[in-house]
């Protein structure tokens, strides 16, 4: 209701006026994403497993999001022939596009108590709103206020049914409180891992579980799955290595703070006008659209944008130096897959993270600012100046690209989600 | 410069266009809190003080920055009566009233290698320009980025005089990467605690010590203060207790997301339907101005804005509980303020921080959620209802009130500071 009222007040100022206090309530500090969601009994009393996104609208569907919806349908898939499958939609209902993917789902609303085998429940608008809750609905949780939800859910379910809690799973792919500052949003995302509510952790890279657990978490529970190289890559990585130009890919995203970009560009303004062989260099970035960047000493950082993956591995094939950061401790992607198509890659520690023992392409930097990623960005040169073949010879010591199955939790988790 | 230019220049949407790129250089990532300082060598060898603060501008100068000058005076007054001082403004010039107010020093400007014995240095325009520093000159850093200015002085200073590197004295009264989400300025702000120049750290208070010792970081030398009541303050303490209203105080900051105001509105709003005698109670917040908050159920929320000391004591005296939230392992001074007078006083655990030990008063809250807030809420003012003097009868166990000096590791810390 909210949301709908917001869409037709916010559009002129006198009425954002208006809409600041409604019904003699002032909404001008609202937590939107701690919105309660009122659980009300369901007739039915089967099975059913829920997953929490944000949205399964493309321009939401990556990332994390899609690596959720694989465990998610691992567990469908493995799970009794009789349970249910229910997605709720915390932020945006699905568009058109969406629900023709996701074809096999029913889509839902707040009012119906129905079996229907797959369900799709936008809860977007939840804003005095109720949703029906079985005594055996299990839930799944993703980011960190689906997993607030979740657990206000379970609460209710325990009091209306007067049993004891079911257990969460709780897909965690970062440390999200490390998203804000320190601040509201900060302690509820915080909250949601010290929750009374029995939590049955999955981690996103064995260094996130272990930041957790030296930060002092602990879970019910707790599985983990390692980073793997994404199919389409891994086509291109098998064929014939190219010799590499004198090219630095950036992975360059302005609007994800913990990518670091502004720091990026810091060190790139004091390299041009320290290395001597600067014009021989192109520098490119990649990952987000954004104005080519002029350095100084007419360098210019030129945006290639979000490519396409084929036109990305074309990119790291060709590229001699990649420099992505990431504050944060989960490994993230790009700087693995950067070494991994023989980039020398410039990438950052961060608490007990440091990829340089994951591939002898990388390069840590430790204490992370403009100077020392200018010293390294330097040393990389030095070092394909010397041999333009380097990249290639570098070698891997995990098994981020490999063809084994990511998911063999699943059996000990199902296990673990029926004892209630 | 570059200030005078976006002066100039912000003033209009096309000049802007014009001032993103200057000289071939695009501003639009610029992290203005690193602009680098060129170090000239000055023609004195005298020892100098130097304190790095953002600004001694009144609307500037409180808590962190007042704290700083006490211990620089201290250090001056305890100096070698040959010793100068130097004030470096890295954020804002001094205005008229505040030149007048630090009247003992000279204003002097980049160009000025001078031996005047009080120097006031705004360098706010500090892009492409140098300041004078002798071999003898030290550094007291306060904010993040004072320190940064510091480290990046002392490393010049130690290549031009061909010496080893002087010690940096840091008054650290937060850890201030929690100022901000992961992130360019997140790392740099934690690089200042990682710097290879030996540091000697003046922490606010042992708990914020203790935070930093059991995240891994350790200094040359540590030091620390405890909080101490305000003077002006202890005066009203000492008066007799007057009976206690029905009056919440809030300490409500909109603009300060660690004392998470959102929060606090949140857990009203859910009080105001739960609690049977809410008509009867008065919700006030002091510290910053803001619109009263319509809380729903007819209750508001009145703003106060930031009081006088004499008119805060006499609202401590005058209310029955307070709610004063810090998102940060420093104690804070306002729900210390509030419980030594005599307020049911509720605030938040944090990492190592938890008050309820300093004053029986004291409810800490270990996980912040509005419900757990509203929760204590209740608990407190059904303490109030059933005994409206149990505020004056709770005990401090902490030597928060007192006329004992806080500053007593003054002569050691000098001691340090002279060994290079």
């Amino acid at each position: 209701m909210l949301n709908g009222i917001a869409k037709v007040l916010k559009k002129s100022n006198i009425a954002r006026q208006l809409y600041r206090v409604y019904k003699g309530i002032d909404f001008s500090y609202l937590i939107t994403q701690i919105t309660p969601i009122i659980v009300k009994k369901s007739k039915f009393d089967f099975e059913r497993i829920n997953l929490l996104v944000p949205s399964i609208n493309r321009e939401h569907f990556f990332g994390g999001v899609s690596t959720a919806f694989k465990i998610f349908d691992e567990i469908i898939k493995k799970g009794n022939k009789y349970t249910n499958a229910r997605i709720i939609l915390t932020d945006a209902a699905p568009n058109k596009e969406a629900i023709k993917e996701f074809s096999k789902y029913r889509l839902v609303s707040f009012d119906d108590d129905t079996d229907a085998k797959y369900q799709l429940l936008p809860v977007n608008n939840k804003y005095q709103k109720n949703i029906f809750v079985s005594e055996n609905d299990k839930f799944i949780a993703t980011a960190w206020w689906t997993a607030y939800s979740s657990q206000e859910i379970i609460r209710q379910q325990l009091n209306l049914y007067n049993q004891d809690y079911h257990k969460l799973v709780y897909i965690i792919q970062d440390f999200e409180p490390g998203f804000y500052n320190w601040s509201s949003h900060f302690v509820l995302a915080e909250s949601t891992y010290r929750s009374e509510v029995p939590t049955i952790a999955i981690f996103n890279s064995s260094l996130l579980k272990s930041f957790f657990n030296t930060r002092g978490y602990k879970f019910f529970k707790e599985y983990y799955f390692e980073p793997q190289m994404n199919e389409t890559l891994k086509r291109h990585i098998d064929l014939k290595p190219i010799r590499k130009k004198k090219q630095i890919l950036i992975y360059g995203r302005p609007s994800v703070d913990r990518n670091s970009f502004s720091l990026i560009i810091e060190a790139l303004k004091i390299i041009v006008y320290k290395q001597p062989d600067i014009h021989g260099w192109i520098f490119c970035s990649a990952g987000e659209s954004h104005s080519d960047v002029a350095l100084g000493n007419g360098v210019v950082l030129r945006s290639m944008g979000k490519l396409s993956l084929d036109d990305y591995a074309r990119t790291l094939k060709e590229s001699a130096i990649g420099i992505s950061l990431m504050i944060s401790p989960h490994p993230s992607y790009p700087p693995l897959e950067m070494a991994h198509f023989g980039l020398l890659t410039i990438t950052n520690s961060f608490a007990n993270k440091d990829l340089s023992k994951w591939h002898q392409n990388i390069i840590s930097i430790d204490i992370l600012t403009p100077q020392n990623l200018c010293n390294s960005l330097i040393r990389a040169i030095e070092k394909y100046n010397d041999n333009c073949n380097i990249g290639w010879e570098g070698k891997s010591s995990t098994k981020y690209v490999n063809d084994e199955t990511n998911f063999g939790f699943i059996d000990n988790l199902m296990n673990d989600m029926q004892n209630i």
